[in-house]
């Protein structure tokens, strides 16, 4: 079937608005149609070149509000006319990491997931017979797409998919963060590093987990008057800090926070973040993407006296299991999302999402097809 | 009084036996009597000159099972005759990290205990009039020291006070690290990298723990005999693998361990201590001390797919509270020290302990006063 769809030609350059064949779905697949989608940085960070899993051409997008129109043979949990969020991480229910409480990173299509293939090794999108890629088990930035079921989450039909598309990556991602790698407790101080969707998404989680003081750093205050809304406490510009930021951070918050959180993906920062939180119990947690081949450093030192680095992968939520469960929370308004939308616009003018996105005037954009 | 004490005069230099003044306990000090002192590689890390907090001249020695001599004024819990272990991470039991159940990192006097000085900013040991430094708060290359009742923990007059001196740091941190900081899951698999006496301690407490698997890593195999009679399971030798050792351990150990210990203190060792463990759930704990100024360092991805990576000191043992359980469990048959002490000496021979530590022939020496 066609379909309109951005599609990336390549790397650095603008996505360009295309009719392009959509192919059913196989074995085990579902057709969707793309309701709306966000755009992410992750989209962004693929698009510029820099990401070692890039493949062009591709369809970007993989914060999805969608419909189900098709079932391959063999979907077995799914209806024609279903709402469900596309995952980037699937939720087999049977591999070694299904099976365990502790993480979410079910390995089912790993080895296809992230090339830009279907799990059996093909692809469903071309354009004159070229072949396109798939970007994350996604690629909500067409019209139509084609996902495993194994990779969509079922929602409740009343949650409008403009909204909870963002549950997707970016709010999940935030929360999950703060709820399940770090499981923040109540009273405690937190410090988010960047907010942008991420970081105020962790805003959103620690308010959820009772954290008392929460602190929003960002080298752009004007970012600091949304977060004050979402539940943050208080705000640290470190560019108006004179000497060290580790410091700082230690001698204004008691010994420093308890949990941090780096939602930018720059390697210093993720130091920092570490650095500056409290001895003997401080837990940084890393969600931003670094540049391909960019390490992260410490002295060990500042481990041994007892802080924790870890890191997660969209909030390490398993998809189907509990994203029904985040649906149903903004439904019931304990998550906030409606405001973290600051701009809609056609699939026609997607690339003024990402403009407005590098020029940090949006949160999140959305597009509505 | 007098006292004949092993002296460190300067860095890289072998002990020197000399009788020495030792002044009388002050408030809230304690005289007391070595019986017995392990000899750690902490010991020999701050003579190679290293160690950026050394100062000399002092008296090393830190694992030190010990009689008390005399009280001064003020101290409440303590009688002349009782047996204890001295601390270097003292327990106050009133400050922030005392009350905390995330730490047993207690800053009372964390001011000076680490700079050679008492809590009051003075000395206690002379010779010829020139003042020498503590060492750790404890310094059991003497006969007799002088440490805060803080900093000591009472035990069972009827254990072995040259067998149970080992738990005032070596195996104490194997272990703790192992169920305090790692909280190692029964089922599970370890791995132990360096089987020194820390080493060998987490493979105690790993199999305290119940683990499944516990692999010992050393490049020198000698040390697996003794590794297999503490309970370790399977063996590798880093130079006998080609490739990729972070490989090679993900291959034979099924996505590789649940839980790794660094007990060396090489950083390049940390570095693959943490990227071997199983994606998902795997924790890597930094026991080992490194050079001043090293630094550890990975890709952030290697924790964003939800590895984690810690650190301990002392095993985040809270020494009062826990070590006489631990000379209790001793007691009982179900942690072993016996064999662990491979040498003892009298004080006269204490440089052929630190020579038997760098051959690599010793797990420990214990110097009987």
């Amino acid at each position: 079937m066609k379909a309109r769809a951005a599609v990336a030609w390549e790397a650095k350059k603008p996505l360009s608005i295309e009719e392009i064949e959509v192919m059913g779905p196989r074995e085990g697949e579902v057709l969707l149609r793309t309701v709306a989608s966000g755009v992410c940085h992750t989209d962004a960070f693929t698009l510029s070149g820099d990401d070692p899993e890039g493949s062009f051409p591709c369809v970007l997008g993989h914060e999805g509000g969608c419909e189900v129109v098709e079932l391959g043979p063999g979907v077995k949990n799914l209806s024609v006319g279903d709402h469900v969020i596309p995952l980037y991480i699937p939720e087999c229910g049977e591999c070694e990491y299904c099976k365990s409480t502790e993480t979410n990173l079910c390995q089912s299509i790993a080895g296809t997931v992230w090339t830009g293939y279907m799990p059996d090794g093909t692809r469903r999108f071309s354009k004159d017979g070229k072949d396109i890629f798939h970007y994350m088990g996604c690629s909500t930035f067409s019209e139509y797409t084609v996902v495993p079921e194994i990779a969509l989450a079922k929602i409740n039909k009343a949650a409008p998919l403009d909204k909870v598309c963002l549950l997707g990556c970016g709010v999940t991602t935030g929360i999950g963060a703060v709820l399940n790698t770090a499981k923040v407790k109540p009273g405690s101080t937190v410090a988010v590093f960047g907010l942008g969707g991420i970081g105020l998404s962790c805003i959103q989680g620690a308010v959820m987990a009772g954290a008392e003081r929460i602190i929003g750093i960002d080298i752009n205050p004007d970012k600091f008057e949304f977060a004050k809304q979402l539940g943050a406490t208080d705000f640290v510009n470190p560019n108006e800090i004179d000497g060290s930021f580790v410091e700082y951070m230690q001698d204004t918050y008691n010994g420093g926070p308890d949990y941090s959180f780096e939602c930018i993906g720059n390697t210093h920062v993720m130091r920092d973040a570490l650095e500056c939180t409290h001895m003997g119990w401080g837990v940084s947690t890393v969600i931003g993407v670094a540049g391909a081949g960019q390490t992260i450093e410490t002295r060990p030192f500042n481990l041994v006296v007892g802080r924790t680095w870890k890191g997660t992968a969209f909030g390490g939520v398993k998809g189907r299991t509990e994203l029904p469960g985040y649906v149903d929370r903004y439904m019931n308004g304990s998550i906030e999302l409606d405001s973290l939308v600051t701009h809609t616009m056609p699939l026609e003018d997607i690339n003024t999402a990402f403009d407005l996105m590098h020029e940090g005037k949006s949160i999140r954009s959305v597009i509505i097809f």
